[in-house]
């Protein structure tokens, strides 16, 4: 067996973003327990992201004990966790107002792709400034759709205050963390192709935030919304009593 | 331990795979929370068979790093993955309208015989032409009842629309996903024995495929006719208090 | 990493009772909650039953890479999944008429020795003649017991038809199914005492069937069981309204 | 890997002893939601010694592939378990009748002392006579407790005549089952340090049979007494309504 | 394989504290269904650091095979259990009065820093005088929000007794359980880097305490809660009934 030693920080950020990721996990699927029948599906899709994540974690550390992780190790946790929360917020937007069945296959293709095109590139099985950019396109074709495109209208009309305040989060998310996955493979595609673990220790707190802080808003939306429905319920009951 | 490289597609699509069923069995299985009692075990088996596909392709992907995958691993997780899934169509079928038991029984005989004959044919312990047209005559028997036989006609008669829609994506998912495996099988037994990587590729991607989309057909099918059931109660319900 | 060979039959005999077993197992363990109280601990057994034969089944095929599978791989599941079965019909009857707890002694204790007896004989501790016919004296009364005793009355005048029909499909595996054991334990005995994978396979799908069909069969008639006793339930409860 | 031979009676006994604790794992943990609020961490605490069991005899039978069992092996487990199942006694007769929280340290303090003191001795980090002694005098004050204390008293004015049963074969499996371990705690301190297999076998039958036996009392005891203050509850509605 | 010797006291404490970790795990995630709404997230959060714990443990023991544990496999697995349990102390005192979402992040990144710059002290990536001071402040800055700022104001106006009693214990853990991390950081850091053994002995049984005392004081505490508020529901029901 190969022992880490104690100062290998890659091998810390993987074993640390491992246990989060299982934490995470183990959180959100007691939690799919715990929110109304509409919000069920966007959270078990967030502890799926997060298992997967772990996964993948689990998969990358092993390869860390060789020397180097392949991008490979990465990537094939990625086009599965991020489409899964690409459709998280489909079904969140869903939950606050009825979206269209066409939006839900624009938004699956557009991030398998985006995920898919970039590996394509730093694998050196395509062009690589020509990926990046694909590979840029989908995930701002990602962001025009949550910005601007008929979820943002259907949660802006929401009736709970917290559906929005959580969309806002999640927008946050998707923009702001995952801006380090174009900027890895613009690093990785014009530099050299297997990296010595500085880039991974970046990935992996990134894929931790990323899966946890997504995960966990989605979840307290959840409960939330999901205890503003009931007592309103509870209202209506009461009045149609009286 | 054996690392793969950036660029090995064949481990990418085991590892891609692997990842994306697991997602798909925690998916399912929570799942069965959600529907109706009439339509538990159908998504149960399309979870076990989601399971045993994750069980396959963590297998084969083992056996990759050897450099080969023996069809031998394919076939272990299609002799238990197909029939579930047949299953899943009957009793998806005996939701909409009670089915005879002995339509049971042939499902489930030629879709065991179907996977199995092919297997032998390939492993190359029976005639390789007589296999591939035995394993095609159970496909199109499967196709025939469910095209013409009782099942279509039931589901044709069902009381809800989403089960009608529904039916009609797995089966396309019967005849036009599952043709990859007639195909693969044909080019095995014609040509060489052992895998060199791309027949994997196309497998995997196609099992991925075939067991999530089929799986998350019969559960979206189930939530909407769960829902329909309780709204259809509740007027009844109303009805009969007024 | 040692991998199989495509024509292994073995291999691919226990991989494919594997992934039955642990198809087999999932749905048991959900179906414990779509049963009624009485009909859990029996479906529990089941279960149960289905789980320890995946462990063995796994254990077995790790064994199989060093090209035999010694005897005791496979006792060492079958010396807790059969008296589990067995007990299943003890609460199976149970359900349908008050057993004596006697009995339930007398079954484990004669199913723990059943199988015992046949290890010490086929791993020679024990004269292998004598072990033999002890062992199947044992399956002799666990046999009567299903035939002649107080279950089958029990059975014979339970108020729903299912139980009676489940019974009887039950007590048939026990008796057609189970006979390849001492057939296996006859045949081992008096030939060699390392089985060359021939055996292996026909105690895979053995295993397998027997675990599977007898799992099924409990789990429908308990959710038919189920179903009948809330319809009368509701029934008995209408008449009292009225 | 290491293949056991067909003859090899301890592994034979840790394999079955392994697959016998999974089995009762998994029939307490599904228990738990069969019983009653009051009997939930009873049960529950009989399913972890359950676990623990499992992952012992797991790891025991690992280091049996090279010839012999360190007793640090059965130490590490029993030093969890078997406070657990003290524990458990504590809160059946908690269940009966309200106990006093400084019983409750008194006897985790004992339990845990108890098997640890009887390791060191094993181990030569002690003297053996003395650690043997005290170890005796720890085992004999829980027997105390159980036959003499307030424990006793409080199932004895239990309202339930299934608590009373139950707890007469807890207290014996305690008394003669647990005698296996001062025994051999006797003989592994008088004579060799390094178990030959035949102290193991013993371990290994006396361990699932303590914790199998203990934890089906348990559980079918909580769900008689469960079924008991439901008929009675049903009972009292009854009469409140008239 | 590697078999740990008898006398192996290092060894025996991370086998006891897997196991006991493990029993703690299983109690507290059924835990989380025998808790009312407002406890669910706090015992969720107990329950996922004595995972962690676990999955440190049990890494901790593979790299002790080779003779020494690297401080990383501690740290790895603290800096996710530590903020999971100080957070559930901000989600035990906003079940008994809400506090702001200020204080969440304030402790999330106290109870993080504290960990990362011990380890970065440890590890020789900082200097260790320097990060001993900073870690330490970060713990005291948590015991003063435990002990002087909103969250105590709040238990001691709760409406409940065992909520309080609760709050005293959990504190204690805190401050004396804990102190032991500061401790062995102080004497790893100005002595050698590499544990040979009695320091993990004495993480092991801290940490393996810590989370279970910490996990079932919430869980304790949460059961007696959520029975006063149940009945507390009932006594209002019955009130506005008659």
């Amino acid at each position: 067996m190969m022992v880490f030693e104690s100062a290998d920080l890659t091998a810390a950020s993987f074993s640390a973003a491992l246990f989060g990721l299982v934490a995470t996990s183990i959180l959100l699927l007691l939690g799919t327990a715990w929110v109304g029948q509409r919000w069920k599906v966007t959270v078990t899709l967030c502890a799926c992201a997060a298992v997967v994540g772990a996964g993948a974690m689990f998969e990358g550390r092993e390869a860390w004990t060789t020397g180097s992780v392949p991008i490979l190790y990465h990537y094939a946790g990625w086009i599965i966790s991020m489409p899964l929360q690409v459709l998280a917020l489909y079904f969140f937007a869903n939950a606050a107002g009825r979206q269209r069945i066409g939006l839900f296959w624009r938004l699956v293709v557009a991030a398998v792709l985006m995920v898919f095109v970039r590996y394509l590139g730093e694998a050196q099985l395509m062009h690589a400034a020509l990926a990046f950019l694909i590979g840029l396109a989908f995930w701002l074709y990602i962001l025009g759709e949550l910005f601007f495109g008929r979820m943002d209208t259907a949660v802006r009309e929401s009736d709970h205050d917290a559906i929005r305040r959580g969309y806002f989060w999640l927008r946050l998310i998707v923009m702001v963390g995952w801006a380090i996955y174009p900027l890895g493979n613009f690093i990785m595609s014009f530099g050299s192709f297997i990296d010595g673990g500085g880039i991974s220790v970046t990935y992996n707190v990134a894929d931790f935030l990323n899966r946890m802080t997504f995960g966990v808003a989605v979840l307290a939306t959840a409960i939330m919304a999901t205890r503003h429905s009931q007592a309103q319920a509870a209202g209506d009951n009461e009045e149609q009593r009286s």
